[in-house]
């Protein structure tokens, strides 16, 4: 292709020349589909006018810079229209035409099926519907209220997704921040995967919701270049969060798929795309250089201010929760780091760094899924992100955290009143998945403190980790362990009781370390030497002081407030097993369904009072 | 007490008793709560008037006859509030007294912090905030929709959990469908957990939003009992589901606490306890008759009709998520099974179920919260539901499915996709953490077919299992391992190869079953002898065949396409530990990063494939 080829559109570009951009849009996205046999081209064809006219004349963004803190931010919530995103990346010069027909969904390459952080100009991953738009309120309030900086936040999401919930809790959020620098872009094309959507083509309910949830809505016909523009326009003009609520074709400008059923996430055989190709006006090659942000470079790093953590007297009573929440304010010395409550900071103690830091403290109520998506978009623009709620809450944003690991992005996560030992209130607010489900997260991290100055330390921590981290907490308070010196490294225990005749090792974290030490001394009275190990690092573990205990003692007693599958006891086997060691085992876990009661009520009828440890022990030495 | 003290409310009575009903209400929530020193007694206060007025007038209910399927149902979706739920029930002579004030919140006891269904007169746990409204959809949906009964649902919840996105997934539906049986009112106290909700009294943009999502709004002043009155007899009129918008005062009646911060969920010191009751007019035992529903006896038990599964041919390549639609169509000759779909149903096959029993079809949209809540909902109904959507999407219901099993609902589940194996779509479609996800959940049971005949079998065993089930299947097509006569109990497995030379076992179970096969192949052409196990039931385990596993060939390798944390082989870890046996073990699951590419190129990425099976055997069996 030589230069006299290619046309470049910018800013100042007519509408017909705009209008020529989508189509090479859709052309790209029929031809990068079909080359590789799957992918979603009528989903794409159906946001190409509003893509192009976006990219043309509104969307801020420098493609060879795109770390650039003033530049736009585009989120993809409908992933799957990915043929549409990467079309548009060619036309931006971002990547080759090669690139896109030979690359697009196949292994090893960049191009994958739902756009993912690979990619530079991708901040973040989706493909799980409905995240796109909490994710950029994330976003947008990091520019608008930490960074200060100029940035608008553009999200392009399908209208099947406006089912999820989390679509409400974000829009809420954008509603209640008034956050001017937000815009949606709902692709309202009436079809989703298997038939029409509950709404089809109803676009004054999408707008009569979008407004009572406190947002600008502007319903528009999506296919005219300038109806979008000029809602586009509208949307940046710093007023209010805008919901352009685009009426669209699904399959748009391929009169064969056009608003037709079936045609969900699949390629067009090759004859079909030949015909759709020609039918679009043929292959183009229009390159865009759209508007620029200003020049800005990336914020100096703030210097390192000394954390000064709490620090607790030995033998004191001082729970766990209490211990973060004040060592969560003193990380707060760092510049970069935010915190996310779900309307439980009195009882998290997540609301002592809200008295030290208001302006990095984000109040998101009780939507646990936007107080993730609130996270990922600070943590996608350089901030250290701790989000908190009970426990068991958590569970309710499972799926934000999944993909936050898809995104690989960075995020420190507290779960506080985990298991039965929070007493009286009940199964509900007990937290008995978590281990299982934060150990499961690709690349995480998994504390569980059970003293104050180990939760303390440990909350420190994790602002210099990587990836997905979680600490989890205890309601009660249990007394201090161990003196301010210490230290805590992340795959590291604590041998808190050993000698050189232990004939079996009792593991335990959080409350049941605690019950652990107290059958230690119980056994001691009966002559039997037990070595107790506080496991604080759940994920990774400790392998090495394991094993040494299963060699040297024999005998493993492992004691959690949890559910039996996923949590320390099977992260012991599993690290047993890697380095071939073969004790002999029990595992004392909550298997019945608790209810309310004192804390020692429940933890005796768990099975996880120092008595039932002390009698598992003993029925292991049992020859 | 004697009969001459006792005077007994109805529909009847004017609206002044029923106001002293409402202060009954109120006295015996500070006292049950100030008795065992915790609760959440203002936020009983809020809402005393709404709930004197209903349970007098408007529940059709007989406290003596739970079973009733014409009666009302009540869902306390604010279950904090459990002090006046349970005054409630003293008030309708469900319990005594006594019952409350010496048992509410303590151990053994059925009175618990939240309300659960140990009690007759609770259909469901609450407790996980914005749940309630949802679970009343489903149960209002069965009552209209499959049972035909009379029965209206009310749902009582707290304005803090209307940030829930899960709330407006709900409300959606109530209008989708004109649930006309259904009503919800909010508490709008204005005062969450930790101070002042989002919302405060703005009524107004409550009941926009409830409009908007097509439920009727009426709002009023909560502690005006003829207003109440009145909104109550409007929600009844059969012509649209209804929100009433309540303004009330949380601590309403103790002016110490009233519209106060800093008395969410605390019991009233003893002596401030006392001045409350005074102020609220003393201690009263009123009784409550309120309107009963027509006599109805349960419906008789349908016939059990046979359930002609569908076969498939050894050998045929038949995906496991195409053998469990056929099967589930198959199973719906049970009449009270129903299929939930979260718009995937093409994908997942549970569209096989649309086309043979339209009628008990619910497609939910993408809305997988809401999804299963209908799915619980239906459940307490008596009906057995199947709710299937992509594995990865079913963590977007973690909370719901964990309540669920505090409700110890019965339930099937199937999440389709598993694992790496999907190919292109890349990993936000990959379901890499639902065995985790599943097997923590209490009393839950774990299956996974390899082939055709055993998903089509395991899905209709999951129609006799009790609590929650889960199935997972696999998008892509496979040989058909077993004839259509083979049974496949829950907690066995299949040994598809084995002889007296057996070195190693190899075990696996969807894609990766078909791994260990090729890699058995390979292994016997190096005359390396290796015995095969589909463990197809994850939860509960083959404990017996591991054992004999481990003890006959003395070395396991496990196969999972799933996360290592939390699956498969964490599950025959903890089965070894349990009966004793110490093999030689490897453990090969998804550790990486998946991205797009072809089932076998991403297979042999994450080290599944049967080179990688055969390599690892041959390390084991090394010296």
């Amino acid at each position: 292709m030589t230069a006299a080829q290619t046309t470049t559109l910018g800013p100042e570009s007519d509408l017909p020349a705009v209008f020529e951009l989508a189509q090479q849009l859709r052309v790209d996205s029929v031809r990068a589909s079909t080359a590789v046999g799957s992918g979603h081209p009528t989903s794409s064809l159906s946001a190409a006018d509003l893509m192009a006219v976006l990219m043309t004349r509104h969307l801020h963004y420098d493609w060879t810079a795109p770390d650039n803190p003033a530049g736009d931010h585009l989120v993809f919530s409908k992933g799957h229209a990915s043929p549409l995103l990467y079309a548009m990346f060619k036309a931006a010069g971002a990547v080759t035409d090669d690139e896109l027909m030979t690359t697009y969904r196949r292994f090893g390459h960049r191009l994958q099926g739902h756009p993912t952080p690979v990619l530079p100009w991708v901040d973040l991953a989706t493909g799980s519907l409905g995240q796109g738009i909490a994710y950029g309120v994330g976003i947008a309030l990091a520019g608008r209220d930490l960074e200060k900086e100029p940035y608008r936040v553009w999200v392009l999401c399908g209208d099947s997704e406006m089912a999820e919930g989390s679509v409400w809790e974000a829009l809420d959020k954008a509603g209640q921040h008034r956050l001017a620098n937000f815009t949606v872009l709902v692709d309202v094309n009436r079809l989703g995967q298997s038939g029409p959507t509950e709404l089809e083509w109803d676009t004054a309910a999408y707008a009569r919701r979008v407004e009572a949830f406190g947002c600008r809505a502007l319903v528009i016909d999506g296919h005219d270049v300038a109806a979008i523009d000029q809602a586009l326009t509208t949307a940046a003009d710093g007023l209010a969060p805008t919901v352009i609520v685009a009426r669209t074709v699904k399959g748009r400008g391929v009169a064969e798929v056009a608003d037709k059923e079936g045609w969900h996430g699949k390629a067009l055989p090759a004859d079909l795309a030949e015909r759709a190709v020609a039918e679009l006006g043929g292959i183009r090659h229009l390159r865009v250089r759209g508007p620029r942000p200003p020049d800005a470079a990336p914020a100096p790093a703030s210097p390192a201010e000394p954390v000064e953590l709490p620090r607790f007297d030995v033998g004191d009573a001082v729970a766990t929760r209490v211990a973060f929440g004040r060592a969560l304010a003193a990380v707060g010395a760092r510049p970069n780091v935010v915190a996310l409550d779900a309307e439980v900071g009195n009882s998290t103690h997540a609301e002592d760094f809200a008295k030290a830091h208001p302006e990095r403290y984000f109040q998101t109520y009780i939507a646990e899924q936007q107080m993730i998506a609130d996270a990922v978009g600070m943590a996608v623009r350089g901030y250290r992100p701790y989000a908190t709620t009970f426990a068991a809450f958590l569970t309710r944003a499972h799926d934000f955290i999944r993909m936050a690991a898809v995104s690989q992005v960075t995020m420190a996560l507290c779960g506080t009143h985990c298991g039965v030992e929070i007493g009286a209130d009940g199964p509900s607010q007990m937290g008995l998945e978590d281990l299982a489900m934060m150990r499961a997260v690709h690349g995480s991290t998994v504390l569980y403190p059970s003293d104050a100055t180990s939760a303390a330390a440990l909350t420190a921590t994790m602002a210099d980790l990587d990836g997905i981290s979680y600490l989890r907490t205890t309601r009660g308070a249990y007394p201090v362990l161990y003196g301010g010196d210490e230290t805590f490294p992340v795959g590291g225990s604590k041998t808190l009781r050993h000698g050189g005749q232990d004939r079996v090792t009792l593991i335990g974290a959080g409350v049941t370390l605690h019950a652990c030490l107290a059958a230690a001394e119980r056994l001691a009275d009966d002559g039997v030497e037990a070595r107790v190990i506080d496991l604080y690092s759940v994920k990774p573990v400790d392998a090495d002081a394991l094993a040494r205990a299963a060699r040297e003692t024999g005998a493993l007693v492992v004691v959690e407030d949890h559910h039996p599958e996923g949590g320390i006891g099977e992260a012991v086997l599993s690290s047993l097993a890697a380095t071939g060691d073969r004790p002999a085992f029990a595992h004392l876990a909550v298997t019945v369904l608790p209810g309310s009661g004192t804390t020692d009520e429940l933890l005796d009828a768990a099975g996880l009072s120092a008595d039932h440890v002390a009698r598992a022990a003993r029925a292991l030495l049992r020859p």
